[in-house]
């Protein structure tokens, strides 16, 4: 398959139709997962502007382990799961953010992010940008530098750069 | 910090009390996940058996997707999440399996696991090995062979390999 590494994500991600709710257009990533030749393209395209710039990679629960784990093996850096509420096992900081309906909590073990380390925080999708601005809030808190924020893909509808104002971001591909 | 690989990760574990139930110590990772070089050797130590033998790692949702991912990466294979019920978009198939209070299933593309494709599944944990052996039928159910089932750390009281006789299974460390 040629053409840019976006538009090979983009033409391998699968439509899925009224998923989460009807009306939306889910962009399934697993068949990109499934390939390994273009998992390793997209974590290196992540990764690559970072290299001896970042301390410590960040994912986001659940799916920004994945991506997260793979970019902090690239780069020899170690990995900070930022995890759901009551997920962590002993003693967590956590910041609570708004959801369209209720409220929601990532926690992060403030021990393992050593004071002034510089943190790459990388998630699957950008949508309202609400998760990732409470992990990049969490991470400020525990001490931590937010370098940028990596997704794979964003949701331009959803202006989730509006809530991360400040912060670097960047996608490898927008929807 | 001398010894072995297991000797190391050991003593970075992190023991929290008292979780997730009373009287349970339980061993935390994400002192381990926070060490590049540890993070690195470890994926390392899942992987190099496997080169050339895999055609897919499958990670069980959550904690599998992080070393999951990065054993992939290191292979130079694709990545299958299997996830918990209801969280991947479109058609899956599923597996149940018993908790000890309740139950829960485990669920899969099986578009993106070509049929006969060669599966290592990795997780960090093995506990009693119900999630991991759901894990394993679901990938056969699929149309995968599972090549192994590989472990960051295996709690032996709770006898996880009977669940999974007939699979290879291999831990880093033993508690």
């Amino acid at each position: 398959m040629g053409g840019s590494l976006a538009e090979r994500i983009l033409a391998t991600m699968r439509d899925v139709e009224d998923f989460p709710q009807p009306g939306v257009t889910f962009k399934d990533i697993t068949p990109v997962l499934a390939d390994g030749d273009l998992l390793a393209e997209a974590v290196r395209a992540h990764a690559d502007p970072y290299r001896d710039r970042v301390d410590l990679v960040a994912g986001l629960e659940a799916r920004g382990f994945i991506f997260g784990a793979a970019v902090a093996l690239h780069l020899g850096v170690g990995f900070l799961p930022v995890r759901k509420a009551g997920k962590l096992p002993g003693p967590t900081l956590g910041v609570d953010y708004d959801l369209e309906y209720g409220s929601a909590r990532v926690e992060l073990h403030a021990e393992d992010l050593p004071e002034g380390a510089r943190v790459l925080v990388v998630d699957d999708v950008l949508a309202t940008g609400g998760t990732a601005a409470a992990g990049c809030r969490l991470i400020e808190l525990c001490g931590g530098r937010v370098v940028a924020v990596e997704v794979l893909t964003e949701i331009a509808a959803l202006d989730g750069r509006t809530l991360l104002e400040g912060y670097t971001v960047r996608s490898l591909v927008t929807v």
